[in-house]
């Protein structure tokens, strides 16, 4: 697993290539070993840098494993204001959030490659273990919602059977409806799945 | 794309192997320019065959496209039950159908090896252009529903994500979930996208 380029390079801790070595190191690891088999201590070994400057660049683990999905927009922060308002309408301002950041064509090579690489089942856990605990899972939470983890899992499970089929299989009508459309489809599903009830 | 070996073999037609030989030809010629793309005629050029052969064998290019995905059951002849009966219960009966099929441990190998190849977006659109009108179509015509194309479209976001999220992802609670309750709760959204108004 350790390449040595840092050892060799000899470059000072916070040199400018240091940033990018953690985040190799950091891709490399939660691709061999998902985000529960990952330390920032593995990673720091990895890139031949101390933890502490792991946490000083990227912070936390979850923190770092969004930095390695390498995504155009933090999810995370993109997400947050679904929280805020009426959980009644929470459904909508999920799909109508996820659509526009989706439908910017800017972002779809990078968004297309990182589901690629989060739903490959030969791979480690990546969406089980590491997306959903770092970015779904506390959009639940912080709905106030029953259950967020049972819960958010049904909502996963319809939210990625759309993007799948609208922008990466390009499954018609999905891939070409407005995207006004999809919400109207989809919202009532995914707040059934938020508020409605459980079998 | 030919490989020769058929013809070096110099076998006679309708030889044991010459079955084999046609299936592995209309594999690598699906996976190479998808269903659209592929013709009964280059398969049996592929496999050094007549095109009257392949028919022989395998019925029409949907027949063959079937067999090719090496699935465990015909998927046509497993859901074609679910076309019967009431088309208020059809959600439930597709969903009770499939998870049959899935929990069945001696399938899953087979079944997770063919959602791969069919959900590969790197590949030709095996999905959108071969399983949704071979498969998935044919079952929303046979419903009788209005926009079957459309409405199949969203069964199949559904499907696809609890396919990926319970077998091949293995989120929970998703993945531990007896089928009764996968039934339950998946069936009043696949049923929307059957018979439901859409906007």
């Amino acid at each position: 697993m350790t390449t040595g380029r840092t050892a060799t390079r000899g470059r000072r801790p916070g040199a400018p290539d240091t940033r990018a070595d953690i985040l190799a190191a950091a891709r490399a690891l939660f691709a061999a070993r998902g985000f529960g088999g990952t330390t920032i201590r593995a990673v720091a070994a990895e890139a031949g840098v101390d933890p502490a400057l792991v946490h000083h660049y990227f912070g936390s683990k979850a923190d770092l494993f969004v930095a390695s999905l390498a995504l155009p927009v933090d999810p995370r922060a993109v997400l947050a204001p679904v929280a805020d308002g009426d959980v009644d309408g929470a459904a909508e301002r999920l799909l109508r959030t996820m659509l526009a950041v989706w439908d910017d064509p800017d972002h779809r090579l990078a968004l297309v490659a990182t589901v690629r690489a989060l739903l490959d089942p030969s791979g480690p856990r990546l969406f089980a273990d590491g997306f959903l605990a770092v970015v779904i899972g506390p959009l639940g939470r912080a709905l106030g919602i029953d259950h967020p983890d049972r819960r958010m899992a049904l909502v996963a499970s319809q939210v990625v059977g759309v993007l799948l089929l609208r922008y990466l299989l390009e499954v018609e009508p999905l891939a070409s409806m407005p995207a006004e459309s999809v919400v109207a489809t989809y919202a009532p599903t995914v707040q059934r799945y938020l508020t409605g009830p459980l079998p």
